[in-house]
């Protein structure tokens, strides 16, 4: 009986860039809870919908969010056409590459640059800019492709909540074309998995074929109130398991866990390692936790923080 | 060598309800081309994306929508509240039970009805009343509820579909929190491959857990330009094939085939059926088929002729 057990002792960590501690804990716990057949906090799996934000949730969102690193690019070419731009904010920010007014424009401010920025070209045209900028786009701090920073123990924690049955998803504020492009590959997350902020968009015909065309339009901001909306939207059913860093992650959460029967999982990616990524919470324009951090206590989200909890932060 | 050949020339017919002819054909051919392996047609799994239209295309629509038989519960439930309503289209003529002038108020009626009726609750109690209504009400022609008035040729389609690594979505211009309650145990559809109308939802905290209230007010309809408009926002790929049975499908047809390279199929059931179902194309009011079938030859797209293409109409 030993030699038998043995194997199923010695299976593999699959969450090795963890280390031992509270958070890898509660993500195993929470796991073995819901997939235990017959256990009274059994889910079945098409009920196992994990969302996860996407800024500094699963990449970097440092010192500006990515999303805003390629509207950078898209006002320089658009300025010629925009002489205002040079005295209105926030694109004034953009052409001076004032990273503190851009900062303190916020996500409505980011809003209103994919706004101006990102429409009058259909949705394929869109896509085919983003695949050659993300492709060749490099963080300055680490000289490495944007997609190279994201973090190794939250890609291992997506593939470990599929092999358990999840449908994984992404639910941002970021702009739901900018990521689709490269979710698949990067996280495992198909196109129709990925919520998140959109443009308006008008169909018609172009060249003999049918495209939608990108508006200059904001349709719907997928952030704090805005995400349970956009899972009910894309997902029809509530998550029993959501991950965030920030408090644009607070009604995602409180959706997912308050007052729940059952086992449920709210997890905080908490910025504690300025020497491997960054260290931020409540003093920071692009990213900022406060009242989640202050409330996660009460509300049961567990705080995974990253200098303590993860062995590595980017994958090798 | 013939022996062994014997099984798969005796495969069972994975379309048993539709009689031999160009509509049967037309769906083999094109499933052969996208699944063969090495074929210029050839699609991989992940892209064969194919959307259904819901009423009328794949359960009965007439006289008048099922979800407007859903409503009028609703309108003579709350009619005491709103006395303007019996002077007021379209609610006037719901609580009339007038079927024309409900018939004229069209898709927008239905809207302009669902925003009023089916607004300040949240969506969990939406989903419950759907839920009740559903598995009582009986449509009185056949004295057989909704959910048994579904087209089983096209139960087998999607089963087909399916079965060769398509994704099944429906697209309808029926309310998505609607359809969502029932389409999995009906079609094997589940809610988040269900996309349709909306009425504008807010996040709240109510009685200590995080809900969706649903307000009186349209979201986004999910008809004619609507639907590629909806099937980017939910599946953010283009179909390659696509079924309807209005001109309100026409562009999500156009979407899905016009101008596209390789194997494409759109198809779109003529209810030409009095005997059986009911016919109607041009002259109704519900579900009108007029420029999409004079359009259907220049546009390739195949017409399915419910009295010859059928054995049988509804499942036993
Ligand atoms: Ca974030
Ligand atoms: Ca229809």
């Amino acid at each position: 009986a030993l030699a038998l057990a043995l194997p199923v002792l010695a299976q593999e960590d699959p969450l090795p860039s963890w280390n031992e501690g509270a958070a890898k804990t509660a993500i195993l716990e929470f796991v073995d809870k819901v997939t235990a057949e017959g256990a009274p906090t059994y889910v079945a799996p098409e009920d196992r919908i994990a969302t996860f934000d996407n800024d500094g949730t699963l990449w970097v969102e440092h010192p500006i969010y990515t999303q805003l690193v390629f509207a950078l690019d898209r006002v320089k070419q658009l300025a010629p056409e925009h002489p205002e731009w040079a005295t209105t904010q926030p694109f004034q920010a953009v052409l001076e590459q004032d990273v503190k007014a851009l900062a303190e424009a916020g996500e409505k401010g980011l809003m209103e640059i994919i706004g101006a920025t990102h429409g009058g070209m259909t949705t394929e045209a869109f896509e085919a800019e983003v695949t050659d900028w993300i492709a060749t786009a490099r963080d300055p701090r680490w000289n490495k492709p944007y997609t190279g920073l994201v973090y190794q123990p939250m890609l291992e924690l997506m593939d470990y909540l599929r092999a358990n049955g999840f449908e994984t998803y992404i639910v941002s504020g970021g702009g739901i074309e900018f990521m689709r492009p490269w979710t698949q590959a990067v996280y495992g997350v198909p196109p129709q998995n990925v919520v998140g902020s959109s443009i308006k968009t008008e169909y018609k015909v172009v060249d003999g074929k049918g495209v939608l065309m990108r508006l200059p339009e904001i349709n719907f901001v997928d952030d704090k109130a805005g995400k349970p909306v956009g899972i009910l939207s894309h997902i029809g059913k509530r998550p029993i398991a959501a991950f965030g860093n920030s408090d644009g992650d607070y009604q995602m959460l409180e959706y997912t866990t308050l007052g729940a029967e059952g086992a449920r999982l709210g997890m905080i990616v908490h910025h504690t390692d300025a020497a491997r990524e960054y260290a931020y919470d409540r003093d920071t324009h692009i990213g900022r936790l406060d009242k989640a951090m202050d409330d996660a206590p009460k509300q049961g989200w567990v705080l995974i923080d990253m200098a303590k909890d993860w062995k590595t932060v980017f994958p090798e």
